[in-house]
């Protein structure tokens, strides 16, 4: 039930073979934004790739308190003050509600399907997917963000970076048209916020979901690092919620346990 | 590297053999706290052991907010909306800090090889540990609770039980001692808390350290879950801590990039 | 954006309210599974329910080698040689391939709609269910072991106990029917696994899938905490798979890197 | 219990500040490289040390199925097959057998506290810490791997661009003497690992243990995360361990449970 197979790497007495290149050269020659590309989508980024790849990377280095991670990673780190738990306690966390273009992914699949099928533009395969999803009273994702209300800089600053480097293609054009719209249509004014952006210059460059997500796990764990760090140095022990409130029953006999007890 | 070996247990077609009995017989004869005890222990409890274990694994059923865990938990569950990775990660916050009766163990331990290599009493060697701490200024594990001020319920009921149950030795009584010679020692009026306890008790059972954390790591368990489910349902999602404060620099240009960036 | 609210405990000075009853008397009076079932479920359990709860609860013991969860807690415990870690990532491997009663209670969720829809019986419904799931190729969960070929006897045990106890209903009955059905148009002859069992006892009692996934991870943990007990002092560090092969690439040179390497 | 303090960002609407710099700045002007650094180390990176930086990055980008991590990684998603719970499982078996340059760190610390306390050169000091480890049959850190026998190539490459680049010190300079004086004592020809040239470079770098930890554990995120990847698509679901044995008791019967079942 196990026989593993990887097309990641093999390992020898004296040798790393990372996806078809010596670990050796990759440690000589290459950046380690170049290195993680490799092990994870096995090949090298191209040369205006590595740019926008870098500016993905960074993009969520941390974003503080406003991050369910780095909350969650800071609560473990006072229970148990260690660096790994911390830090792989705060990965946990990334999911549906955050470091999450996926859904954003998905729906750009979906416009894709629309126009190839039907032979529709970004434009009117957009109004579409705002039509079935306002029709489901779905969320639609990629839009809107707790914080940066009117804009997310991270976002604009990805599609700029895109469009500087003749990256952004359907995909931008796409997730632009999606937003225009989604805006149009209930008058909110939502900004594409930095999930949304990941997968459009994604689609763009090729990527897969999985493939961003994994690229936004790597960008995300610098901060948690730091935050996980400085927990342990002036953290407080036992750090726990402080504005919960209790609304279940008050405090109750315990039924009749037959004469004193079941034991 | 691997070629594993284990007396917990061997699994065949229609057999699963569990420390030496057969799971059929577990699940029709046994309560869950005896086979549980019997997977981590190899052994089944005795009469009196049975029901201190049930005591020992309802003390940390849950503490509400008041709990690294529970609040780590609660954070993962926000972003990452699935019960396993939320609950998985609240365990990982059992450290050093909270479900940590492996402190009070070694104290004990400590205690115990005084006894034996010079013949002392257990008041005895209680004033020697006690001293030996507070003239290397460092915190003794098992004494005060945040919450509970004044006494520890759960720590009392424990030692009740065990006294009731004839279960009480050397273990309840050094402790007892400990906190005896500390409280007359630093005129501090904490508690014997439910970690300090659980060792005791432990001691007394011939539960090792590693045991009673992994006792109380079970304990701990149902009400993580209970609070995992309840933020899966009635949550919100991006929670993240809201009473944190910067106390870094201010923002910067980044220093000179060799005309115009590094790219 | 937190603002917590729990039915689950209610946490002061010297008391802990837990669900409506005071963690005092959960200590004292009742086992380790009545205190586990009321802290998820917000209720004690019926007298039935309790035994079923125990052979639930000591349906998942331990499985041995033959158990992703632990395979995964013995290489973390090998690494990384501490309790709390490995078992927590032990956990993380309860998903939808392993721990997962979860999908056969959709299974039982869709025929019940059917039932109550179209007026079915439990036998007519499960003619609809499996011809759903086989035109679509789709597997059936609930069904079939890889260890376990001809029966699984924790499902038979499970049921066994169930009819004894008179908790047997339309969950187990729905069960049995959708078995039948997929026997006798697919002529395997895949046995009931435990996790298709849970699901049916589970609808029968009034528990939610989320809950008996909670009661499946409960489960787990103790065998969980043998293996990585015993890992830690009788394992070997650095395990790692042996039965790997490499499919990859061979080693090629870097493509150039305009004269010298990028830096 | 709570009011968290950071210095690793604050954030508000429309702005991130990183450590004193502007998250858009960042994400347009700098590497990955140098802004995980950023995150983590509260600085840039100087020049030289950026060039370091990328080689420690990518030491440890893939070690196969040569490493704990990566195995515990796949049995996880074998069983959860999802990426982020894999990934994260996958982190925690970083420990004091894998991944853990902290140990070298720790010789390293007292090697220069002897040097300083007794005005000893690296040699002198290297001799009395073999000798302190020798004698207590102590393992010392950071020689000899299982796969790279006679030498580590990972950590040649290392100290090799540490030299080219002026930045080794009295860090690798007393690195190779502890391991000159261990070849010489024991006439066992293990080479420095990878984990032992971190923490060299690490300490002329004046980077803490924690700090190299904390870069290690981003070296190896990749890897795992292109191993789970994989897993996710060719894997098998349930794997386990395969070359397991039951060294423990035969089935017995249950000691009489009071004439039929304790319930």
């Amino acid at each position: 039930m196990s026989a593993f197979e990887t097309s990641v790497s093999e390992v020898g007495d004296g040798v790393v073979n990372l996806r078809g290149y010596s670990l050796g050269d990759v440690m000589t020659s290459l950046s380690y934004t170049e290195g993680a590309f490799l092990s994870i989508f096995g090949r090298l980024p191209a040369t205006g790739e590595r740019v926008i790849l870098d500016a993905v990377l960074n993009s969520l280095l941390d974003h503080g308190f406003v991050a369910s991670t780095v909350s969650a990673a800071r609560f473990i780190a006072s229970g148990n003050p260690q660096l790994v738990p911390a830090v792989a306690g705060g990965l946990l966390a990334c999911g549906s509600n955050t470091v999450s273009p996926q859904h954003s992914f998905e729906v750009l699949d979906q416009a894709e399907e629309l126009r190839v099928a039907h032979g529709l533009t970004c434009a009117e395969a957009a109004e579409q997917i705002v039509d079935r999803y306002l029709s489901a009273g779905r969320r639609m994702p990629g839009f809107g963000h707790p914080t940066h209300k009117k804009s997310d800089f991270r976002a604009d600053l990805l599609f700029a970076v895109a469009r500087e480097r003749g990256i952004a293609g359907p995909g931008v054009e796409q997730f632009t048209e999606l937003h225009r719209a989604f805006t149009a249509r209930t008058g909110k004014r939502l900004p594409i916020n930095i999930d949304g952006a990941m997968a459009a210059v994604a689609k763009d460059l090729g990527w897969s979901a999985e493939q961003v997500v994994a690229l936004a796990m790597i960008s995300v764990l610098p901060g948690l690092i730091g935050h996980v760090i400085e927990e342990l140095h002036n953290g407080k022990p036992l750090r726990h919620i402080t504005d919960g409130t209790y609304t279940g029953e008050p405090i109750r006999s315990l039924p009749g346990r037959n004469g004193g007890g079941k034991r």
